[in-house]
């Protein structure tokens, strides 16, 4: 039974809609085996409890959130200027969009690390890891701007999903827009 | 009892204490009594039920993260630059390390609200106001940027926010420099 990694990725897949559904409150090993509807007592034999289902929920949600390669080889096909950089950044929004529910369970369990220093700590890991990998893919692609750049457009796309993932009157469907004319603003030819 | 104000407000402050440390899923209205020091059942003679205090920690919350006055006043007694707009939004993140609580229960309530309509709609509101009251007081106060560049430092700020409140490793404590950058880059006298 624990060796099947299909049964494994189904399980975390029906967690993550949970979580995105009904909160860490929600999230117990028998509301994961109802939602993927398996036998009561299948989420127990993949994770020993609770805390460790939280980690790989985790990287599972990274798992869904990484961009298709062809999508991405396709739109690096352009010029590297800040519109690409918007066409990137725009690409990241529409993701969070066709995927709410890891969005969500990220945050969920961006909110349960700070009461448990061990998801914390390799949240930590991954997310600090994620930035650097952005920077410099970023930097390699030759796309205008430094890393100080790149930290910033990540804080405000970061600011506008959590946004309109959460309270979306505020931004009220302006992310993209929001996107291109921070994008032209810190990166176009007139910037500094 | 239903009169008392400062006993309100001193289980509401309770309240954001047990969000804050325990999440939503360790928000009842008996762990507000036990945080507070009251009587079990004192909540119960506030607030109808756990719904209908979420609304008023919020405005609460609110009200704790407001500026001081005084502070504000001698803070805007510099000249109208993208020097002082750093130092405000420097103030709205000391205020968040100062008070790390009321936003991580803030944290908390936004995503009950994506749970909650009647919560939803209200934290739309009471945010989308407060946007809009930011974009005002800069502009009339004479700050450099226009409407969109007072929300871009919002989404910049909110991001650097809940990073350095849910994964600090992220931006390592660089959130005040990153904020001079931003200012500096997006409004500076080189900026178009």
């Amino acid at each position: 039974m624990r060796h099947n990694p299909q049964r494994r990725t189904a399980l975390l897949d029906a967690a993550i809609e949970v979580l995105a559904r009904e909160g860490s409150r929600g999230l117990t090993l028998r509301a994961v085996d109802a939602e993927a509807g398996v036998p009561t007592g299948t989420s127990s034999n993949y994770f020993t409890h609770r805390a460790q289902m939280l980690g790989q929920i985790m990287k599972r949600t990274h798992e869904r959130l990484t961009p298709d390669p062809a999508r991405l080889a396709r739109t690096l096909s352009a010029p590297p200027t800040h519109e690409l950089v918007a066409t990137l950044l725009r690409e990241v929004h529409q993701r969070m969009e066709g995927d709410r529910s890891s969005y969500l369970a990220m945050l969920e369990l961006r909110l349960e690390g700070t009461r448990r220093p061990e998801l914390g700590a390799e949240m930590g890991r991954i997310l600090s890891a994620e930035l650097e990998n952005n920077i410099r893919f970023h930097l390699e692609a030759g796309l205008p701007g430094d890393r100080t750049d790149v930290v910033l457009l990540y804080v405000a796309v970061h600011g506008m999903i959590v946004d309109d993932l959460t309270v979306p009157a505020v931004l009220g469907g302006r992310a993209p827009a929001l996107i291109d004319q921070l994008t032209a603003r810190l990166l176009g030819p007139a910037a500094s």
